[in-house]
């Protein structure tokens, strides 16, 4: 059974999106870009070409659940509201899409992708570029985003797996 | 000729809008109300009930403008991203209705409402009730909402007026 993961880095300038099939244990990229939203421009339209660009993604590759990184809480509170008007219309497009939204923050993303959340941004690409048998380097907020929707993979089947023992502990060892 | 408005107080747990038609130099109420989010749900399902509720408040009233409320940045980190996603939902929602979005501070709303921009909320909600002839005092978040799109009717009218004006003296006072 095969799973494709839409996994997304927002930010106020630059959105990464990563796409990624799950078959077993198995892991292919689809495919990974960015969104850039045009500087200076009003703030309406900024938020349009976010949703925009990611109903072309949705519709293009189809996935079957999402998975949206934690930003950082800046220091600078303009910057921090930016970017929450920016994670906002990412979650507004993709429940329209009809799509589930995991969250991660960045230390859960390293800590799956990496095995430690402190790893540099350049491990986390190399990671990616690793796991995913890519032949180039994927610019950093995409190579993000593939690590978001990795970091899915491997959380929700986790997810799954605890909850198949749970079941059967509760069962008392007999499957329904 | 007549203009509806759609004025938006955003909110992380409540979400204020006001309709409001605009004839010549009257005013007139349409329709208020608020959009409350499941509190202590995800935050993709919160997003959602805020973009549903939106796009059931245009498709009701079908405004031909939107002003939107810039909100006010805590000095609580989490607080004030937490309202931005609200605010990016709402302009995503707006924005794929086709709305032109207008922007408004606290200050600008009051100033333009009540005419000074330090006014209680309790003077805002009594000046939209007289300015709007209505029989009751609405919610808080409603009447500010309201007082936005009374706030868009005042400001749009004023840029208007400043925009022909300066295209009379562009003209050299010839009326194109």
């Amino acid at each position: 059974m095969s799973r494709r993961i839409l996994g997304i880095d927002p930010g106020s300038r630059i959105t990464g999106f990563g796409v990624i099939d799950v078959i077993g244990q198995q892991r292919h990229y689809v495919a990974s870009g960015c969104i850039r939203t045009p500087q200076g421009a009003p703030l309406a339209e900024r938020i349009k070409v976010i949703v925009d660009g990611l109903f072309g993604v949705v519709d293009t590759y189809r996935p079957g659940e999402a998975a949206v990184e934690q930003v950082f809480v800046n220091v600078n509170p303009a910057a921090t509201l930016m970017l929450g008007q920016a994670r906002g219309a990412v979650l507004a497009a993709l429940v329209l899409k009809q799509l589930t939204v995991a969250e991660y923050t960045a230390l859960q993303v390293k800590q799956s992708v990496v095995g430690h959340g402190k790893a540099p941004k350049e491990q986390v690409q190399a990671m990616i570029v690793r796991l995913l048998n890519l032949s180039g380097t994927p610019q950093a907020d995409a190579a993000d985003a593939l690590a978001v929707a990795l970091a899915h993979a491997n959380h929700s089947h986790a997810a799954v797996a605890a909850f198949t023992r749970q079941g059967l502990r509760v069962k008392g060892g007999r499957l329904a």
